[in-house]
Order: C-alpha cells, then sequence, then structure tokens
C-alpha cells in the first residue's frame, strides 16, 4: 500500500490536481486561476458569505465510523450547513489537510475527491488547498458563499416569533453512539427559501438547545421549546426510548436549520414549506426575558435535562 | 492559570470577540455581519484572490521557539505572503484553531488578538473562525484577498526571462538551527508592485530550488541560479560559513518572493525597485529545456546539492 510518505506531498498534490482536473464535468469560467498556484483566482461578488469548520480525527469523528469519501463529502458538508443557515450557496471551497505520513494515498485521494464531489453537487468548486504533517488526521474547511437573496444572522428573533426546526433530530446522536456517522442533511435549498421569512436562523450542530441559546443571546430573547413536539429521529426513538427527546434536544450534529419566524410572515412559510425539500416542524415560540431556553412538558411544566449541549472543552 | 477547559469553547468565543470588538480601531463599513455567526457577511470585489495554510505544533513551530503573539502573527504573514505572490493583498481572514483543553486561554487570546492586529496591519479583517479540541495546537487560515491590478501565477515564466529575488535568504533557516523563529518579511507592497512587470511570481516558503522548481515546471521552462550571486542572510553566513549558500537555496520558509521578468519589463522594474520596501537580487535566468533547476558557481560549472527542499512526507 503506498503511503503519504512514500509519495511526498508535492508529487501527491500535482497527482491529485491531475485527477481534479480530468474529472471536472464543466469548466467554470468564474474560475481564472484553478487550483495548483499560491492562491485561486475568482470572479467576486457583490456579497460574500465567510465560513471555516475542522473535523479532527478522535474528536468529530474516528476512521471506523465512516470511509474516507464520506469524511470527505461530510467536511464540505457541515461547512455548507453554515451558509445554509446564513441563506448563502456556497461557490468556492478551500481543503486544508493535515495528514501523517502512513496515510494511505488510496485514502486521501478518495477523500479529497468525495470533496470536490460534494462541492460540485452543491454548485461549488474546490479551487484550492494544503496538506500538512500533523499528529492525525484533520480537515479545515474554508467556504466562501453567495445569498442569492436576504442574508439571516442569529440576532433578529423577536418575542413572539415561532420557532422551527427542519428535518429530524437525534439521528446523529443515535447512530454515533452505535458506531456510525450518517451523511448531513442538504439544506442548502430549504436555508435559501427559510431566508425569504426567518427573523433569525442557525444550523444544529452543538444541539438544539445549546443552538438556540445562541439564538437567544445574539437576539437578546428567550424561547420556550416544547419537547413533545421535537421531531424526534425514529432511530432515536428506537435506541433511546423514553429519553430520546431529551437525547435529541440536546445531541449535537443534526446540521438541521432553526429558525424564528415572525407571526406577520406565517403564511408566506406555508407557502414556502412545499418546496424545502424536506420537513419542518413548529417546536416553540420567542419569549420576552433572559436569553435562554425553557423546555416544557404538553402541560407546560418545565423540564430540566442533565446537560445543556455539545462544548469542545467542557464534558 | 485558566485554561481553555476550565471556561469552554462558547465562553471564549464569546469573551474573544467582545475583546476583538472593544480593539477594533475604526468600523469597516464592508462587513455587514462579522465574527460571531454562521458565517461573515462581507461586500465582495470583481476578482477574489483565495488561499488557506496550515502551521502545526511540531511540525511548523515548537512552542518554545515563538510566543503565542508571534505565532498568531506568523500564521496570517504566511498566508499572506501566498497573496503577495500573486499579486493581491489581503481583506478578510479566518483562523479556524485546534487546541488542547489544556491550552492556557491568556495564551490562546494573546494568539488570536495578535492575528486580528496583523490582519488590521495589512488591511484585512479577522471576520470569522472556529475552535476545536485536538490533540496539539494547530492554526489554518483562509484569506480572501484582492487584486489592485495585474495577477500574477507561476505558469508565466518563458526562456530568457531574469530571476529576481527579494530580502535575503537563509535567515529563517539559521534562525530555526538556533531554536527561533523570526517573524516573516512582509512582502505585500512588493508583491503588488513586482506583479506589473513579473511573468510569473511564487514565494519561497519551501526553499529556493524547490519553488523555482514548482515555477519552472508551471511554466514548462528550465531556471539555472548562480549560487554566488544569492542574497544569503549575514545571520546563515555566521551560522553556516562556507555551506550558507547551499543552505540559503535549499531552506524553506524564508517567505521571499522569487520573481520572473522577460527582458522587455526590465527599464520598468528599475524604476519599480527603489519603490519594494526591500532588497531585489537577480540571481538568474529561465532557460529553455526540461522543467528543473540548474545551480552553478562563478564559472558557470554546475553545484549539485545533497537536498532539494522542503517536503511535509518526505526527509
Amino acid at each position: 500500500m503506498r503511503r503519504l510518505r512514500d509519495v511526498g506531498e508535492h508529487a501527491w498534490l500535482a497527482h491529485l490536481l491531475a485527477r481534479l482536473g480530468r474529472r471536472r464535468p464543466t469548466r467554470d469560467a468564474r474560475i481564472l486561476v484553478g487550483p495548483g498556484d499560491d492562491g485561486a483566482v475568482v470572479r467576486g461578488a457583490a456579497r460574500l458569505v465567510l465560513t471555516t469548520d475542522t473535523l479532527v480525527d478522535q474528536v468529530h469523528f474516528r476512521r471506523g465510523w465512516l470511509t474516507a469519501a464520506a469524511l470527505g463529502r461530510r467536511a464540505f458538508a457541515v461547512n455548507a450547513s453554515d451558509l445554509a443557515a446564513m441563506g448563502a450557496v456556497p461557490r468556492w471551497a478551500l481543503l486544508a489537510l493535515e495528514a501523517s505520513p502512513r496515510m494511505p494515498v488510496a485514502e486521501l485521494d478518495a477523500l479529497a475527491l468525495a470533496f470536490a464531489g460534494a462541492a460540485e453537487r452543491a454548485g461549488a468548486r474546490l479551487v484550492g488547498g494544503n496538506v500538512a504533517r500533523g499528529p492525525h488526521l484533520a480537515l479545515t474547511v474554508a467556504l466562501v458563499g453567495e445569498a442569492p437573496g436576504r442574508i439571516v444572522t442569529r440576532a433578529g428573533a423577536r418575542a413572539g416569533d415561532a420557532v422551527y426546526v427542519t428535518g429530524v433530530l437525534g439521528a446523529s446522536g443515535a447512530a454515533r453512539r452505535a458506531g456510525r456517522l450518517p451523511e448531513p442533511p442538504r439544506r442548502t435549498r430549504a436555508g435559501v427559501a427559510l431566508a425569504r421569512v426567518a427573523s433569525a436562523m442557525i444550523d444544529v450542530s452543538d444541539g438544539l438547545v445549546q443552538d438556540l441559546t445562541h439564538v437567544c443571546r445574539a437576539s437578546g430573547v428567550g424561547a420556550t421549546v416544547e419537547i413533545e413536539r421535537l421531531p424526534v429521529a425514529p432511530s432515536c426513538r428506537r435506541a433511546l426510548g423514553g429519553r430520546a427527546a431529551a437525547f435529541a434536544a440536546t445531541e449535537g450534529e443534526d446540521y438541521e436549520l432553526l429558525v424564528a419566524v415572525p407571526a406577520a410572515r406565517e403564511r408566506a412559510l406555508r407557502r414556502l414549506a412545499p418546496r424545502l425539500g424536506c420537513r419542518l416542524t413548529r417546536i416553540g415560540r420567542v419569549t420576552r426575558g433572559r436569553p435562554g431556553v425553557t423546555l416544557v412538558d404538553g402541560r407546560g411544566r418545565r423540564v430540566r435535562l442533565a446537560r445543556g449541549g455539545f462544548d469542545h472543552f467542557r464534558r
């Protein structure tokens, strides 16, 4: 098996660039200088949306949990999710890899080509990157996106807004307990559509309660979520039983969109909903008062959870 | 001493964003959404230049070699160097950190604030980032730049062009042998100026011979370098003696600019030279033939080197 140390950084990159060049389905006239130089040169846009996120081996994934190709797709998807939460679509991608010299070249190839493929399916292009020696595998992605319409931040939620979430929650957490890591949902189309009516939006990466808390803090509002309304994934219900809803409320990496919508835009939302490409569930409302999330049961009684969500440095 | 695990990811980020907000000297009207959301939103430009590079502990630096603030500045500088080599100036910066939970908060603060300060001094802004748990410290930067004028790649060198290098070579390698890592030179202004006359340009990050080989391959040309003409840093001469020139030809991380200039633009280059803010030395010429670099002594005799330059995965 050929490993990175057998081939070397520069030969591997040259080989990868050749493969990328061959498989490219169409030329993109907006790329003036593609990968392989000190920087890529692309045509700009009036507004750019920039984001970056990292996946680290043993922290965000374990090698046995997914294939190299799935890891490449995932690195793109989790970053595209951040853009979707702004109402933006990805356009240009940079992929910075850290890898051990012992990393098999075939795996690194599969990872990079799958990343490029995921970018292309989303309308974006891998235009640059880097590979550095590191203690173990890590993928840092930077995306430059564009917003076709309205841009939504975390900061616009107002008391009285309804709170919605796309898709289902808890599937990723349940799979992780079983040593798997499912593909994140693609919510770019939903994000662009929801941005037309949302007062605030975020993607659920650290767990619903924690991410809604981020929205509350940025907006200076509180929020109440009815735990029984949460769209808990069937796989999560099967694995967690009676604890499934609490688990789904706090487990991270669902990459669904959490949206606040003013009452005045509810009609417009109902018109949009069939075209989102995913389920949309009303789970609560934005309230006055101290920033924070209150979970309640069907009778309005407060539910307390043991943990709040994912934080990289506290457990 | 407070460490990252005592504070947590979200509290540290909130604290950092508050400090960044307070120290910001002027508001930038081109930032529509600053750091702290899922993405930053900035006003675009007609042409964007994108680059990314990573610094990994124990690979690119050791903690004892430089302060946390110097490391933050360095992470910005090595990326700005890639933009300079295209003739571009940095405008927007993303900083993705991997850090151990044991990392002292004061050091991470110093690192991030110094990064932001370096960006501002260069006319850029830190608009987003990420912090993830990792086995040890790593900094991945993505820069979005703009080119005020002509953009230069590695691919335009033609036989007969003269080869120049800015500044001095070997200083970084000599310092590294002594357990230090000096600040990279700032060549943004020189890069923009040289782009007006250059046929090809690259920054010297892997060593002069190797980086000139990259230019040769991209341009389909050869190059001859007179080793006695190399602007060897005095510190390198002192440390390496008779081996200084060969050392300076192959050691990486000088972050000087290596430029090919057609004969027809030599007069324009002479007019530019006094305004580059650094020395500029003619070291060789571009030749016909197989891509590769030939080193010669003062009498034109070929000089062979033991090693070619830096490759992350081969030693």
